[in-house]
């Protein structure tokens, strides 16, 4: 079932002509494969229009060669794997799963790396350089759905000058991810320059009173800059899904 | 100068005809007006594309009737007061403001609610019936921001069904705000469900290990689901407003 | 002093014939023996019902075998050995001791495995593959007790169809375990199908914001479902234990 | 659809005679009524075997008397409201609600307290005289779903003869509740002691290093003794709820 | 023992010729005052080089006025009175206290304000205008203590561009007290900004996730910027008076 | 049973003449009576050496007064009544209950206050004037269970001469208490310059970061001093009462 | 000086034949000699009446054993280091330090152990078994001191029994070390039963919601039972030195 | 663009020759070169008066010898290298970086350590000798900056006269830096005998409720003397840098 297919069923239970609960129950036919160890759900693409991702760490890498194979038979054009240790990528590459390693972001991408698909493009600015593995998970998930991403790196506020000389960047963008630890004053002001949805990475990078992201967390829950939301600590990935889902309205 | 001339500005700048600097100059030329304890940015509703809002906690309701005045002088059409108390709203009644005031949401709209300039609709879903004020924040925001708002109140994660009787119209959505207290875990199973943005709203509403909303914005932060982001505890506006953005794209 | 000579004692003291105070001598006469470093209580089968277990972390492999095999001797059928490390349980087997090793939950059964002692079963489900080793603590310390364990592994509410592709089994059970870590909202969505009592247990699975179990902790403390209660962090044999507890009532 | 209805349903999806899909659609079909402001939920009783709960706390007095009428009306005898505070039963009492109040709990049973329907009966303990208001709001729950319940009020751990002057009635019972603020070690040492489930219930009775139940909580939940689990601070609704269902096994 | 004195004093004890300990003795010879409730340092001023300081808070009105006498007629000029309630700064009117009561930063100045004794001033910035009252309170300290003050209110970072405005002002102050409440980043900019030491003050300006202050706190510790050190949250006096001291280097 | 007939009970429990199980039974014969709200402790006076406590917080004047009076009149010389609001002490003077009301320290005693009993005193520091009701709570108390006490008020660490000029006492004393808000550092120098057991008591005193206590209490947890042990925040009654233990020995 | 001289000197402070100062000059006339890294203070044992400590932990084991020899030297008897570890054992044992190692407490004890100058001992307690290494800090401090030492080690609360099998020795004793880790329960109880001073121990053994420690430190703090005061997290050397302290008053 | 020509700058938009936009576009002119992995920013010096820092946390030591080299190149006559572990010193020595390892306080110098250029002197107190590596990082941070540095360690106020001892120096100092870990009570100490700013340093120092440097962060916030912030834990870079700023007024 796909996109199209699935649109088709939601009309005619739009209009009566099929229940919910058979509605349901077409939809949930064949949507994910019992592995024993996981429940792999080959309809979330369909459902939610992107390729499926591996989240790599906690598996073997046994486990990730097994299931990245498994989605790429069952037709799966490009699979994400996120939080993939060097270990797991050295592995994959001996078992001969056809992929490529990015070590910075701990992201393999097997398959192929899609075509952007859409003219606009998402902006990915990081306060510093320690931040750069977050800010390739999240730039490498934009791109393994289809995106273009325009990286704007170690732009922290203690030196305004590098931020503000991207300004039209900012004002142009249809997206915008903000990564940044420590006081995670990144996320506000960019949010006071840009006129598009702005996502708020907090990460784990600081010492002391930085508890692990948790300061650069509450900062940006509390940007005073409106259009600003906030995803987990170190969740690159999730900013770049969120942010493709965004790009491709 | 209005979003026309900012874009022709800015294209000026992208060919080298205007510095980066004059640019600035430019745009920095009349954007605030110092009313001593505030300076109102007439040129944010150009910048970011929205009327002008007036955030009413912690002003007197002296201030209030001020600024909206002042805002709806400078040809603001609609102007947006979120955490209105009931006294600051008979005050500005009294003294002549032209404005509605919707209680549950802590809402004043000052001169005309716009109508919906997109087809598209926001849908706004709560965990239980004490979430509503801020979910009336949130949907009276948008509706001032023109947008359409389907209300799904009281849909719970406890009683699944209640919410999976609406399963349609969140797998149609174009952009959704999941709000709720106690466990927030409405946030997971709405963005499971859904094809498009979440904004998640943790609530104040609960007791004991709830922290004061702290518990359901740990739980949304940590959702299990792909495309659901955060914004502060109680935030209905942000939500709203962040929504209108993703609307409007 | 068994079960029954238990009750017979304190059917006397409820009838009079023996006072509360002789009552505690006669029952603490020979409780626990003491080895030095631990002193084995070889009447809390007798109190609780149930066989001894050795909490394995933080013993070394000596005590554990040594402890292991006094409670052998002194007429214990089944001994349930807890967070035993593989290194534990290497020692274990090289020192003669007669057990079965379970990995995954780091669980090691001396003695014999009983069969299941009564018709209904316990319910385990977990959000992920990641809280399996929990959920296998669970289930094995539940089995180690005389029951029926139905594991409903990776059924997380981010793709909630597979939770409600087993609304029967969760309608059905006699007592649920729901294991989860990240936003810990499977218990709340359980207990609002559940007709029975369900057992929370959060998991230290997650990063960030998770707090090592604090986000599903607080989200389980909170659940707007009635009828859950929940255990520590990664409590898997409390869960067991308890869950067993109760399927035996 | 009442419970054996529910059943018969259920066994026809377990031979295959209607899909799930049919099921949910039967089951969802009257389950609630939209009320506006709520959605009560009329087959909860049916689905958990109890009469239907209004937490009283958020709700207007008029919206409680609205939903309380209509619960008796559809044919509910007994109807618990928690949280209802003095104001609320004032109100309720001048405009005709057939309800008795009890003050210290903070409960109202509309209809007729419910004759008990078990032998058994569930201790309820607390540590001291300020933990009474959480014991009685867990007592007469229970007891307005059908439990006799057995009062020990102030047998706090720092005087143990107390407690140990109980302890027959607690080497007896079902399943306890053990309610505590301050250090909360009542819930450890009742648990030590008996042989049946013991649900935990940290108040919010303190004050500094307390911080609101915190202290409480976290003794419980890290409770030495076995077969103990926890539910949030002050929630003897919970309790009592929970407490019915294991008693009524 | 002025200031001279006590210089001469220590040059002693550095060559010798007065001990340490006798040196103590003659410092100590009359440093305060028992009141009974409370000692006041007459030498403090001495010692640290400032009039002499009534915390307000937690004194009756009674109180704050007896000890303002008292250090006025121990000729003190100027006594500060920080944290004096509006009810307090009654009373002290009604009983004859010569003094000016400064509403807004809740600070009382009696005897005489005194001139500037510097020709550099302290800049003072806010966030918004919500952090004003904190904001008074140090610049009331700063003026008390014989500084000129260049109050910056409402430059808060969601707009960079009204602080932007003032970057000449931030180049050129010789300290700078930057004040602000929910996500605090103001501290970060304009200690990027500043070529002299910044204090930033942390207010519970806020609502949410930002916990009273706590957010900007953690933000400022953490702040990428150097140069920037930290006050408690809404501590405008400990600002002022630290500003004072750096500004009369 | 007095405290000799206790010691003579435990030597026969010694020797073997009594069985420990008799030995409870006897001790317990008489030890509380069920007054419904509360059971009284009439032999913590034996068992502990001290008069019984009324913990005042959280009772009503009419609980306080009907305990006070049982305790009289059960042969209690003196009652202390701790937390005793100004209401509750109106009431009980109304109601005739023969009493001393200690308004500062928030302390009745019912009865007489009693000659002390040692030739030692008890020295009770405080770091500033705000921590005074604290410290008179453990004043009282120690003067009420027959204890000097010698107060030493407002020698904080800040104007550490203050402090010095009490060395002596400091040096001489059998215990201290010793009483601060804010950073709590008033038990560290203090327990540097001691030869004798510290009892440290954090305060609420102070605002911001102070957290309601917490900064104090930890900073008196990690005393570098050695001989420091703390009790709960404000916890006047704990200290002076434990003082007392010691300065009986 | 040793203490009778410094008793004299205080003597003629208080009858004024010596000033404060001068008395203080005294004292610190050689109270610590400089080491570059180190201050030992060889007066503490004049002022604090024991001897002097290392503190091993961040000491390199070269530290350790010329600090050591340094204090045997000057003439200490006794020299207790406490947090040593194997390998500082062991390069002290090969570079000929005169000591004895105490593996499960990490005590190094040089010189010789002292014989018990006191005929009252000194009760430890342990909640389980995985507390002892601790209980050893304190017991050894304790022993190192000059105290008897009765060691009551795995008598937590959930077997209440054990701990009642030791009534007697628990009213009997001077002074009472109670530490536990996980919910720290031990300390009420023992506090109940006890009539002497009990000084808990929160311990970090435990995993999940004891957070290290700090469920047991909250629960100690707000023990219901009086005479309780705590130390830090794992302190048993504090616990140690302060019982020692009491039991020879 | 030196500082002579920055003022030159400034004040010909003082005087409205030169616009702000088009300071700002001169400025920026040249401020930073991107290395693709890091942006130094070469004009940091001219805007901040300071040799640029390289903080080696994060940076492979390929990175920081590349940086290094770069700076000096571009004129720098000191780099400082803060954070710089052995192993990245070990690498840099080997590949020719000219440079001064300082392995206590984990600090590199480039080029050359320049001669101090201010007769006055920072003082650098510590608590006790562990926090000695904090201490060298302010210190050699200040050094490196061109001040004089005088330092007092292990003068904790758990052994006052050792602090007291030093007086004269605290008294005399222009800028105090007072780093400590546990209860950090130096910066209060400290801060009521100076008579100038104190920049208390809070480390991560102890263990248990010490919390990795919370306990003393807290106390040096809550801080009862005037004068004293604060910078983040273990931030010994921060304070020197500070320290330099002032002591260079």
């Amino acid at each position: 079932m796909n996109k199209e297919e699935l649109k088709n069923l939601l009309s005619n239970v739009a209009d009566g002509s099929v229940s919910v609960g058979d509605a349901l129950v077409k939809f949930k036919a064949a949507p994910f494969e019992d592995m024993g160890f996981a429940k792999p759900d080959y309809h979330r693409a369909v459902r939610q229009g992107i390729a499926e991702v591996i989240y790599g760490a906690g598996k073997t890498p046994e486990q990730i060669v097994s299931i990245a194979n498994k989605l790429l038979e069952s037709g799966q054009k490009t699979v994400l794997i996120t939080r993939m240790s060097k270990e797991a990528a050295e592995y994959a590459k001996e078992h001969g799963l056809d992929f490529t390693y990015y070590e910075v972001g701990h992201i393999g991408i097997a398959g192929e790396m899609p075509k952007p698909d859409t003219d606009t493009s998402i902006v990915i600015a990081t306060g510093g350089t320690s931040d750069i593995p977050v800010a390739e998970e999240a730039a490498l998930t934009a791109e393994a759905l289809g995106n273009r991403v325009n990286r704007l790196y170690d732009v922290g506020v203690s030196g305004i000058h590098r931020l503000l000389a991207h300004s039209e960047e900012i004002m142009r963008a249809k997206v915008i991810i903000a990564i940044a630890g420590m006081e995670g004053a990144l996320a506000s002001v960019v949010g006071g320059l840009a006129d598009c949805p702005v996502i708020a990475v907090p990460t784990s990078v600081g010492y002391g009173a930085a508890f692990g992201g948790v300061a650069a967390l509450l900062s940006m829950l509390n940007s005073c800059a409106s259009g600003v939301s906030v995803v987990n600590i170190d969740n690159g990935f999730g900013a770049g899904y969120l942010a493709s889902m965004i790009n491709h309205i």
